[in-house]
C-alpha cells in the first residue's frame, strides 16, 4: 500500500500502481469524468499513469491551466490522428499546446490545405473522438523508436529523436495514431466535445527560413460546444476591437519605417487622450501629497552600475553610445533618475514620506519579433513614481497606493482584476533575494494585511519577488474578458543603500529610506491599447478626442452652429462642425462611425428655440436640450469622468 | 581728388590720402571726437588711415558693436604698455577684444599678479591715457619684424609671425609700446577714460596644458565713468541674479555626474514652472488652433539623411546607438518627426493649416567647455510647433505666430526685444540657399510686412538665412539689460518637398505645403535660466513654486493654518504651513529669504476676525484681508498671470 496525500491535507492508501483516475473514481465517478490529468508530487502527470511510491496528489481539471494545456495538447495529437487517417503519409514534426488552443507542423508534400479540407478535419475529429479512444503510454528503447521512424520514413521525429536520451523515451497512442512525445495526455479523447480548427499558415522547420516550410495548422477545443461558441464570438469581438485597427481608424497612433519598430507616434487624437490620463494622474497623486519630477531620457553607464541594472539587465536595454570617451545609455527605468534627485538635497525625517511622480519616458528593448501594436513597444511612457519612506510609514503609504490602484479601476470600469502577489523565497536569501529576513517577512505581511484590509482580491506566488522586495503585479480583464498585465507595485529594500540615500531620523541618526516602486496606470501605450480594446473605440466623453459634433442640417444654420462651437470651446468642450454640404442622415452616419459621443442636429426648430437636438453615439436621437442644459450635463459627464452617458 | 560715398548717398570730394578722421573734421568736430574707427568699403579700418582710392564710408562711434570692439582692443594695447611699464620684461601672446571688455595673455616669468598690482596698473593706465598718444601704424617686412621680437627676445611673437605672410604684417604703437597687430585701433588713448582690471586668471599657451601657463589679465574699460558705474553695477546684480546660484537655492534643478554633463534633472520646484509654462503654452496653443502630439526621442538614420541632417549636422547630435544592424539617433529636432505625423493621413486643403505642437525633448551635442547651467545644455525641451500652410494662408499664419511672441513677451515684462529678420542673399541661390527666387522674395516680403504691421522692432540682417526659407531670431533683454538669445520663427519651402508632404488643393490638384517652424518660449532650459535672472527668482505668483506660507505666531493657530492650508489648496493655491515651534520673527525672515511671494501671519486677532494678516515678498506688512478677500485676490492674480502684486 502506498499513501497520498490530497491538497487538503488528508491521507488515503491504495493499492501500488494506482492511478490518479483510479483514486478520483473512489471520491466520486462525477469528480473522474472531470479529470484530464494529475500533479504527482509538483509534476504533471497522465491520469492513468501508475503511481508507485507515496506522493502527494492533485487532480487536474478543466478549471487549471494545466488542464487546459493538457485538454489542448491531445487535441493536437486528436488533429495529427484526423490529418493522418485524410492524408496518409503525412510528416509530423512538433504540435505544443498554445496559451490558448494548440497547432502541429506538419509537412504535407506538395499539398496545399484549403478551408474545405479544415471543414473535413474537423468532422473527422468529431468522429474520432466519439471513439472514446484512450490515450496509452509506452515507454520505449530509444533503437525501438528509430526503428519505428525509419520504417514510417520520418525524418522530422528522427530529427527530435537525436536529442533525447535513451530510457526517457515515451511514445503516446491513441485510435491509429501513434506520436513521440513525452506527454501528459487526457485519459481518453471522448472529452473533446468542441472543436474549431482555426487557421493555415506556413512555418519553416526549425524557424530557419533556409528549410523546408511546413504547414502549420491552428485549432482550438473545448469540453462543450457553448465555451467554444463564447470563444469564438469574444475573437470576433477583439478582432473588431483590436487595437491596432482601431488606433489607425481613430488617429490615435503611427509606426513609421523610418522612425523605427516599436517607437509610436501619437497623433492628435491619441495625444488628447494622453493628456487626459495625465491630467487625471497629476491631479491624483498631487491630491496624495506627491511631487513632480523631469529627468533627461539618458544617463552614464556608471548610473547603471550603482543601480545593478548593467551588466545584468544589459539586453533589456538600448545600445550606448560613445561620446567624450564615455557610454551614455537611454534609461530603460525612471528609478536611478529619481534616486539622484532624492540625493540632491539633505533629507531629515520632515520631508518624509518624499514621493516623486514623472511620466517619465523610457526605451526597452524587445526583439522585433516580440513587437506588436502598442502592447510590445520600444518606447515607454511610465505613469511613474517613486515613494522614499520610513519603516513606520511604510504601511499606510503601500495602502494609498492600493486605494490609488482601485480608483482608477472604478474609473475605467474595471470590474475584474486580481493583485499577484510576489513573495520570497527564505531558502534563497542571500542568492535570489537581498539577505534581509525580517524585512522581508514585515513587508510582505503589511503589503497582505493592506490587499486583506481592503478586500482587494489577490492570489499569491512563491519565490517570484524581485530581488529586492516583494512586489505585486496587477492583472486586469478588459470587458470582453482578455486579460492584461499593465501595472506594477514593488517594494524596495536594496536601492536605498545602493545609492547611499539617507536621512536624518528624529533622533538625529541617519537611516535609509524604503522605497516604493508603482505605475498604476502602466504605460500610455499599453493603457491605451486597452483602453482601444476595452471601450471598442468609444471612450467615455471626458477620454474622447472629439467630444461633441455639430450637424447642422443646411447652410442657413453655420452661424448658429458657430456660436455654438464658441460656447462650447469657452466650457473647455472638444468640438468640431461638420460644414459639408451633405445630407443629415449622412453626416449622421459618418458621426456614428467616429465614435463621436455627442451628436448636436441644429435645425429650424433648434435655432429658433436655442436648443439643441442630441444624439448619443450608439443610441440614436436623445431627445431636445437647451443649450445651457447641455453645457450643464456635458461639463458634469466630463469633471465626474463618467463611463455612462448624460 | 577721390570720391566718398556716405551712408546716407551723398558723395564728397577729398584729396587722396584723406583719412575718416580728416573726413569726419570736415563735416564737424565734435563727430570727429566721437569717431574710433572707418567702415572703408565695408571692412573695419583705423579712422587716422589714409584713404587713396574712391570708397565708401561710415564712420564708427561708440555707438556701434565695431566701435566698442576697437575701443576694448585698443584698451588691450593700453593695459600691455601699463604692464610692460610696471613689469619690464613681461612678454605678450595674444590680447582681444570680447563681447564685453578684452584680455591679454601675458609671461610674467615667476612673477604672480595681485589685487594691489591691479590697482596700480588701473592708475599707470588713466595716466597713459592722459598722455592721449596716437596709436600709429606701421607696414613691416616680416624680416624686419622677426629681427625686432628676436633682439626683444620674444618668443611668443616670433611664433605668431611665423603664420603671418610677407607683406601684410604691422606693427602698432602708441607711447612707449609697440604691439605686432594687424589692427585696426582707436586714433589715440585719450578716449579711454574709465578703466576696470576685473580678474586675473590662468591660461595654458595655445590652450595646450603641456605648454606653459600664462596670466590671463581681464579688463573692460568705457568713454565715461558713468558707463564703468553701470555696467559693475549689472555686474554685481547680474552676480545675485545668477541662475545656477538661484536654480540650486530655490530646488530648481539639479546637475549630477552620474547623469552626466548638460543634463539637469528638474527638482520638483523647477517642474511647477515647466508645468505652468507648458500649461500657458498649451492653452495660447490650444486658442491658436494647433493639435498637440508626441513623438520618441529617436528614429533611424535613414530619417535624418531624408531630413538632410545627416552628414551636415551629425557633429551636433549625440552619436548613434547600433541596433539591429541599424543605426538610431537621439533627435535634435521635432521637424522631421511632425513631418512624419503630417504624412501619416492624406490631406486635403480643408485640413491646412495643419497646426502640430510637443514640447519635445532633443538632444543636442554640445562640447563640454561650452557647457553652462541652463544657458548651455544637451538636453532641450523645446516649445516646438510646426504650421503646414498653403501660400495664400502664410501671411495671416505668420502674424497669428508673431503676435504670440508679443502676448508672451507682455506676459513676462519683457520691454525690451528686437526681432532679427535673417535674408537670402540672390547670388547664393542653388548652393547656399534653395533654388526659388521668387518664393524667397514673397516670404521675406511677407515677413517684412507682418513685423511692419505689427510695430515689432526688427533689424534685417543680409545672407544670413538658413538654407530653407527666411528666419527671425529673438532678441529680449532681461530686466537688468543683458541680452538673450532664445526663440526663432523660420519659414520652410524645402522639408515639405524632401518628406514628399503634399495636400489636395481646392482643384483637386496636389500641392506641397510650405512649413513654418516655430519656438516662442525656445527651451525650458534656456528659459527657465532667463526667468530666474529676469525675477531674481522672485518669480509672479503665477509661476511661483510656492505661492503662500502660512506662519502661525504659535502652536494654539496650527488648526486655524491647517483649516486655512486646505481652503488655499482647494483654491488650487500651492501653500505650505511654517509649524516650526520658532519666532514669528524668524519664520518671517526665512519666508522672506525663500522668495514666496505671499506670507499669512496668523495670530489670535486673524483667528477671532476669519483674517489674514498679509505680507508681500520684499514688500513688507500688505495689511489683513478676510480669507475670502485673499483667495479672490490671488485667484485673480493667478488666472491673470500678473506680474505685478495684488
Amino acid at each position: 500500500m502506498i499513501n497520498i496525500t490530497l491538497p487538503d491535507g488528508a491521507v488515503r492508501q491504495y493499492e501500488k500502481g494506482v492511478s490518479a483516475l483510479d483514486i478520483a473514481k473512489s471520491i466520486s465517478e462525477g469528480l473522474a469524468r472531470k479529470v484530464l490529468a494529475a500533479s504527482v508530487n509538483g509534476q504533471i502527470w497522465d491520469a492513468f499513469r501508475a503511481i508507485n511510491d507515496d506522493a502527494s496528489l492533485k487532480l487536474i481539471t478543466w478549471d487549471d491551466s494545466e488542464g487546459k494545456n493538457t485538454f489542448w495538447h491531445s487535441s493536437a495529437h486528436l488533429m495529427a490522428e484526423a490529418v493522418e487517417s485524410i492524408f496518409p503519409g503525412v510528416k509530423f514534426w512538433v504540435g505544443p499546446a498554445l496559451e490558448k488552443g494548440f497547432y502541429y507542423d506538419m509537412d504535407l508534400g506538395n499539398r496545399k490545405l484549403t478551408e474545405e479540407d479544415l471543414v473535413g478535419l474537423e468532422k473527422k475529429m468529431q468522429e474520432l473522438s466519439r471513439q472514446n479512444n484512450r490515450f496509452l503510454r509506452k515507454e520505449i528503447s530509444k533503437g525501438d523508436a528509430v526503428a519505428y521512424f525509419e520504417e514510417k520514413g520520418d525524418e522530422y521525429k528522427l530529427d527530435l529523436l537525436t536529442n533525447l536520451t535513451d530510457g526517457e523515451i515515451t511514445f503516446y497512442s491513441q485510435g491509429a495514431f501513434t506520436d513521440l512525445c513525452r506527454g501528459p495526455h487526457i485519459p481518453s479523447t471522448g472529452v473533446i466535445k468542441a472543436i474549431k480548427l482555426t487557421n493555415i499558415a506556413g512555418a519553416y522547420w526549425k524557424g530557419n527560413e533556409n528549410n523546408k516550410q511546413l504547414t502549420r495548422l491552428y485549432g482550438i477545443t473545448f469540453p462543450n460546444q457553448k465555451e467554444l461558441d463564447e470563444y469564438l464570438l469574444l475573437l470576433e469581438e477583439a478582432k473588431k476591437r483590436d487595437h491596432r485597427k482601431l488606433g489607425k481608424e481613430l488617429g490615435i497612433y503611427t509606426m513609421d519605417d523610418e522612425i523605427g519598430q516599436g517607437l509610436p507616434l501619437w497623433m492628435p487624437n491619441g495625444t488628447i487622450i494622453i493628456e487626459e490620463l495625465e491630467k487625471l494622474a497629476k491631479e491624483t497623486e498631487g491630491a496624495g501629497g506627491y511631487k513632480r519630477v523631469v529627468t533627461p531620457h539618458i544617463a552614464k553607464e556608471s548610473l547603471y552600475h550603482t543601480s545593478g541594472h548593467l551588466p545584468y539587465y544589459a539586453d533589456s536595454m538600448f545600445p550606448p553610445m560613445e561620446m567624450d570617451g564615455e557610454k551614455y545609455y537611454l534609461k530603460a527605468m525612471n528609478c536611478p533618475h529619481h534616486h539622484k534627485i532624492f540625493a540632491a538635497e539633505p533629507k531629515s525625517y520632515r520631508d518624509l514620506p518624499y514621493r516623486i511622480a514623472e511620466y517619465g519616458t523610457c526605451y526597452r528593448y524587445e526583439q522585433s519579433g516580440e513587437l506588436f501594436g502598442l502592447m510590445r513597444v520600444r518606447c515607454l511612457h511610465m505613469n511613474d513614481a517613486h515613494i522614499y519612506c520610513s519603516k513606520e510609514q511604510f504601511f499606510a503609504e503601500f495602502k494609498a497606493v492600493n486605494e490609488m490602484y482601485l480608483k482608477y479601476f472604478k474609473i475605467f470600469g474595471v470590474d475584474k482584476y486580481v493583485m499577484r502577489l510576489s513573495l520570497h523565497d527564505p531558502e534563497k536569501l542571500g542568492k535570489k533575494y537581498v539577505d534581509e529576513p525580517e524585512l522581508w517577512l514585515e513587508t510582505e505581511a503589511m503589503v497582505r494585511k493592506v490587499l486583506i484590509e481592503t478586500g482587494t482580491p489577490f492570489i499569491e506566488v512563491q519565490d517570484e519577488a524581485a530581488f529586492y522586495g516583494p512586489k505585486i503585479d496587477v492583472q486586469i480583464w478588459s470587458i470582453i474578458g482578455r486579460e492584461f498585465t499593465l501595472a506594477t507595485n514593488q517594494v524596495d529594500f536594496n536601492s536605498g543603500r545602493k545609492f547611499k540615500l539617507e536621512y536624518t531620523t528624529q533622533s538625529n541618526e541617519s537611516d535609509t529610506p524604503l522605497i516604493i516602486h508603482r505605475a498604476p496606470l502602466g504605460t500610455h501605450e499599453r493603457f491605451i491599447g486597452f483602453l482601444l480594446e476595452h471601450y471598442a473605440g468609444k471612450f467615455p466623453v471626458w477620454l474622447s478626442p472629439l467630444q461633441v459634433k455639430i450637424l447642422p442640417i443646411s447652410d442657413k444654420f453655420i452661424d448658429y452652429a458657430n456660436d455654438l462651437k464658441a460656447t462650447l470651446t469657452k466650457a473647455s468642450v472638444r468640438v468640431e462642425i461638420d460644414e459639408r454640404q451633405e445630407k443629415i442622415g449622412k453626416k449622421i452616419r459618418e458621426a456614428e462611425l467616429s465614435r463621436v459621443p455627442y451628436m448636436l442636429v441644429i435645425g429650424e426648430k433648434e435655432v429658433l428655440e436655442n436648443k439643441v437636438s442630441l444624439r448619443r453615439q450608439g443610441k440614436g436621437d436623445a431627445g431636445s436640450q437647451t443649450v445651457q442644459e447641455f453645457i450643464n450635463n456635458i461639463t458634469i459627464e466630463i469633471l465626474e469622468r463618467r463611463s455612462t452617458e448624460v
